[in-house]
């Protein structure tokens, strides 16, 4: 009995410790858990503000709109007058404050003129309810709200409502139920509306003030630069396509790192259409006059989503489990394939810069009929080819990607429409081409054109009208402008 | 000068009447113009009732809620005591009433629980500062305020936050806000504080309860229905696209609108994640238990994304402006592909229904074998044919088309996979297939492999354990079951 008692005090001990030892190694790992978690945090918080350090200015300037709203309302100079309704511009500055220009001014106008409405229906509404006494008035008031709240709600899935004034119709129902319902408890209704116009006016304007004046974010301005952007994605994979595909060798990683960006491009409908809607709001700015063509970024956002799409499925070649091609075909159509992808390349990187700095895409054309005669190139090779022994079956994975480059040089094509478009319409500057040299054999001597506009380029008129326009513009001091030659 | 004056005094009658003539034609138009408004509006209306009829309800039970709680206030019954805070539970009921059942809860949680968080900090920055005397406090409160609100909007960047608890963090700021700074000015802050808490709490809950009880509409359930749906339309798209490709004949406009289908599924990322984040607010409801797998709907849908993709791809070379391909080699491929095609989209619409019903996708498998059957016959048939005088670049479109469709079936094959993985996860039903002597050969013995597992299927381990287990069921009373066989 006592050894056993003994072996169990031993045991009960033993567990005990075990369990001290385990709670204190746990206790003791606590500040290191909690230290890993902080250490995690702070490398997020880090990584957000160094992706786009506007974030932490946004964050700043509510904080500091709301302190200086607080403030004011504290010491009450100006807001005196206006009672309990002062929190009113508090809760604006709260819901209108939004990241971008557009937005914020977008949210505060129809915040304002919203209020304005309502509040005036609201005072008509319980005007009409007192007429019919006491009985009928809170029948009356509960159908008023009913009626006026269903139909707005409904027109809240219009497409167009929803995407511009959907606030606004939030604010106007809010409005109107408080103003006809509470009218009857404080009788000075009238007043009240004033008051609430008041600071949500001042709560609003606040807001836009310093969104405008203190490090702007413009919606219309990171619009312009992801489309781009966007764009360049796209070049970025044509251009380390040939070498993939082709060769398989070198450095592997860099090169994939590079070939996966266009895949954010696919999903980027939604941000631009949200961008594109804000931007309508903000007033000219920078290098955006009044009325610059907003809408067209996003047909040029369409186009460059097809063309994405289509590189996906080149994309998938890449990886492709299909059987591998056969070398023989692979080398006959490797150097035509490459110069395809590589000048498609080219023109995507033209487009870009040229809706980065805003000057009519010359160079695209010379681009695009390089990247043409390339796939001329390449269907002479075919025609001409005439494969005895290698099987059907190892050619397919191959002509798979010659289709695909030629369906991605069509898109290319239509963006460049689309990008000329743009140029016309936002009156983008004219550029000189700089026809040096050494610039000029590489993109138009090699087919024969020399200087003259290219005349049976299928670029569609457009393009051709400006490219004319763009040569016959007298560059003096420069030799080699037709003008010069003739 | 008399005929002059005459002739101009008739001339400015003419012209009176001219105007005059105008303006009445203008006001004749004017009704006419107002009725055409009038019908376009109603038409649009209309379309957007019948689109989707629950838009309907949800404007009806918003207007309902709104009056019912404006009514309470007004009789004030229960909110006698509460003063003018009674106004948050009509301004709650605005915006917190969302169309689904998951954003209401989300947002009225989020309201409720933020109100309360941000009162309490209110309450003790405010006693903090008063303690910091009649100067300083209006300095820390600003400072506080300023701290809090730059912290809070910071936070709202993160993506997981942002996702489901933006709504949560704004009412945090306001409310802090507020509650901090008015405090000064009406003495009873803890009274407000418990205030205004009630009266959101009832604002919130008689939203979620509306919202729950009549005529629910379930973010959760839609998110289910838009994944079965999407698979769908690239079923639809696969089916016509045989006989669109290969005979180019019959009726053209009825094919292409049900080619066009899939063009929807490209975009539909954002709804499916806002879908996705609000179902997992709502409790369990009709087939869906608590902790229903719905990020598993956000794999399935990229990956119906990725297939879309190809699918736009294979839809470029219906309308492909290359050379028309050979009618020799395009007969070659005519049969394999479309079967491939058509059974593709069968498989796709098992797995959609398969969605649809909660069940387990029994018969995928067979489809997809008999796709690959298909591809190595298309496989064979090319290995041998040793094109002699036909030229490679009239191969080229139609060798496209055949290493899209190995690619999409590829991409089908990984929906499979993760609609098994659905089905295990969220448990759908085992269903017996229904061996009858009809149905049986279609499926299995056209490959020879009767009704035993596919064992060379290269469909994943889940698929088979799956089929195993099915084939295993006793499905007594039926002849065909392989246990009545051996």
């Amino acid at each position: 009995m006592d050894i056993e008692s003994g072996s169990r005090e031993q045991q009960q001990q033993q567990s005990t410790a075990g369990i001290f030892k385990c709670g204190w190694s746990c206790i003791k790992s606590l500040p290191g858990k909690f230290n890993d978690n902080v250490i995690e945090f702070t490398n997020k918080v880090k990584k957000l503000g160094k992706d786009d350090p506007r974030r932490i200015t946004h964050s700043i300037k509510v904080g500091l709109t709301l302190s200086l709203v607080s403030l004011l309302y504290y010491f009450s100079p100006i807001y005196g007058g206006f009672g309990s309704s002062t929190m009113w511009a508090i809760l604006t500055v709260v819901v209108v404050f939004e990241f971008s220009v557009g937005a914020t001014l977008g949210k505060g106008l129809n915040r304002a003129i919203a209020t304005f409405l309502a509040g005036a229906l609201g005072v008509g509404a319980h005007h009409l309810a007192t007429l019919a006494g006491d009985k009928g008035e809170p029948i009356l008031l509960g159908l008023f709200v009913f009626l006026l709240a269903s139909a707005s709600s409904f027109s809240r899935f219009f497409p167009g409502i929803k995407a511009r004034y959907d606030y606004g119709v939030l604010i106007f129902i809010l409005t109107f139920s408080l103003v006809s319902v509470s009218g009857y408890r404080v009788e000075k209704i009238l007043e009240l509306a004033h008051q609430r116009l008041s600071t949500i006016i001042i709560g609003s304007a606040t807001c836009v003030i310093i969104s405008i004046f203190v490090c702007p974010v413009w919606a219309g301005e990171d619009l312009h630069k992801l489309t781009a952007l966007n764009i360049e994605k796209l070049a970025d994979f044509l251009q380390g396509f040939g070498g993939e595909y082709f060769e398989r060798e070198g450095d592997m990683k860099d090169k994939k790192s590079s070939l996966h960006g266009y895949k954010s491009v696919l999903n980027s409908k939604t941000s631009e259409e949200s961008l594109a809607n804000f931007a309508r709001w903000e007033p000219p700015h920078g290098r955006f006059r009044f009325r610059h063509p907003w809408t067209q970024y996003l047909k040029i956002g369409a186009l460059t989503r097809q063309c994405a799409c289509r590189i996906e499925a080149l994309n998938g070649c890449i990886n492709s489990e299909i059987q591998a091609p056969s070398h023989e075909f692979k080398k006959k159509i490797q150097e035509a394939c490459t110069k395809m992808s590589l000048e498609s390349s080219k023109a995507l990187m033209e487009l870009s810069s040229s809706i980065k700095t805003m000057t009519n895409p010359w160079a695209v054309d010379a681009h695009l009929s390089n990247s043409k005669a390339a796939a001329d190139d390449l269907k002479n090779a075919l025609k001409t080819s005439k494969l005895a022994k290698t099987d059907l079956l190892q050619i397919i994975p191959a002509a798979t990607v010659t289709s695909l480059l030629v369906e991605i040089l069509t898109c290319i094509e239509k963006i460049a429409d689309s990008v000329n478009e743009l140029s016309r319409l936002a009156k983008f500057k004219n550029v000189d081409p700089p026809m040096t040299p050494e610039r000029q054999p590489e993109h138009l001597v090699q087919q024969g054109i020399s200087t003259e506009p290219n005349s049976d380029c299928s670029v569609p008129n457009v393009v051709i009208t400006i490219r004319e326009i763009i040569f016959a513009t007298p560059t003096t001091g420069n030799g080699n402008s037709p003008e010069a030659k003739t």
